[in-house]
């Protein structure tokens, strides 16, 4: 089955220690789509500037990435600056320029009703809101936020949360969303707030997925290196939903297997700048780190 | 096969969230012995003084641990008091008083010469040379320690390690040993100075067992509740060296078993104060657990 996603469309400009490139491909939707089209056919929602490069354009349709619900308005892509800090300690954020963006009104395009899974990748509550509300039958949500919004527009995220399947944050998220430390009581609490499904993200520590009285951990790889960090988590909710749309049904064999593929795409994500590490990637190269996963948890 | 452990015996006295318990059973063999007894024949070498109550003897012989080694000396047992932070994050130590542990001078008994292994639990690193030292053939060596030795006692750490076959460390004693925030650098790294098998204790994140360029990851379980921390590493110890020298071998399959035993016994530590949890253990609780730990990561 199909999987609709939007989110937002950027070119980057990064400094990490291995380097610093300016005006790569980026946007949560940018490496939620790219991870999800390794899995199942993907419909993007998004807005770009008429100055949205054409390399660009090709990378979504040598992914066979549906662009149906893709905006080009007239003025200037939205651009994000940021910086990590040695060891990846700290991202200092150098500039946002919202551009387009700006005034992005998201409208699910008559094609894509017929999908049963929804990815809204991380934006403004209130957009993601919005494109859910405009299917006539309420597909599979998955909902990727962060500290931002839960600091500026909690509201809109609550209210968001209680239409949401899949919840997916990482540990200090968690936090601030239930005060809780505790991972089982803050998925608790968070399930309370709407989602059936939670994904709680440790980093390198891996990630816990909860479903009632289950539990799953599915662990951190290591890395020899990590060279940008930059739409991990991004693409780790492409790979979970990408896998899940696949499938065509939410079960909790399967979304343990959709927490690891997703796992796999954020693990090729941070090995190179932008969505390189997940551009070239063959089935067998998937299938292989797949395999790494397993060998690295079996007993 | 039967194991051999030194460490400290120990009464402690603790402040925690849950209440506070003064003068019970502790010490790092103390854990340690409890954890390996339900594996494998245990054998203590340790000290105490002559006001040790005879309750905690009945423990030991409860778990037919074999107290050959045990010196009773005149004076008092070794005191320790901690005191715990509310969500753990922090420990303060109340009061250390060694009395008789300050010249504790571990003597292996003859009849202790025939085991295969042998656990060098958490005291000063010069202690744990000092028995290794008394066997006529080499055992498999496995190692705890603790910051404080990393801090105070180096030259010793360094020139016992080469002697040792598996060291087990905490995340932060990783890195204090290395400089490397990566485990599979540290690892590398810690082998080098003797160890082939390296465990890194991530507390509830769970524990990386490396070996070569083999990894395992061990999950963290989630506890619905912890009392008392104390003892959680040496009880690791003691289980994962108690399971081993119940194997009789050492191979990588085994091992992961070993580290997953280790970790079943440390969740069972925390979950009271002392050695309460692991003191009425039944086969069947600890087949139990283990299965937790199966059902926790496979996909």
């Amino acid at each position: 089955m199909s999987l609709v996603l939007v989110g937002s469309l950027a070119l980057d400009t990064i400094e990490a220690p291995a380097g610093r490139v300016e005006d790569v491909l980026g946007g949560t939707a940018t490496y939620a789509s790219i991870a999800a089209s390794h899995f199942t056919h993907t419909r993007l929602i998004g807005v770009v500037g008429s100055d949205f490069p054409e390399e660009g354009q090709r990378v979504f349709e040598k992914h066979q990435v549906d662009l149906a619900g893709m905006q080009i308005e007239a003025g200037k892509t939205f651009r994000w600056g940021g910086k990590y800090a040695p060891n990846f300690n700290d991202r200092e954020t150098l500039f946002t320029h919202l551009n387009v963006f700006e005034h992005f009104n998201p409208i699910l395009p008559e094609a894509y009703h017929d999908s049963r899974f929804l990815l809204l990748a991380n934006i403004h509550p209130s957009l993601q809101h919005h494109i859910l509300k405009q299917f006539d039958e309420h597909p599979f949500v998955g909902l990727d936020t962060m500290n931002l919004w839960i600091n500026t527009a909690l509201d809109d995220l609550k209210a968001l949360l209680k239409d949401v399947d899949l919840l997916m944050v990482n540990d200090e998220e968690a936090l601030m969303l239930t005060g809780e430390r505790h991972y089982g009581r803050a998925a608790r609490d968070l399930m309370d707030m709407g989602p059936e499904w939670i994904v709680i993200k440790k980093g390198s520590h891996g990630a816990l997925l909860f479903h009632g009285e289950r539990i799953f951990s599915a662990p951190g790889l290591i890395l020899d290196e990590v060279i940008d960090p930059t739409g991990a988590g991004d693409s780790f909710a492409g790979g979970l939903m990408g896998y899940l749309a696949q499938a065509g049904q939410v079960e909790f064999d399967i979304m343990k297997r959709a927490v690891i593929n997703g796992s796999l795409m954020a693990s090729f994500c941070v090995e190179d700048f932008s969505i390189r590490a997940m551009d070239d990637l063959a089935p067998a190269d998937i299938a292989s780190r797949y395999s790494s996963f397993e060998n690295l948890t079996r007993f």
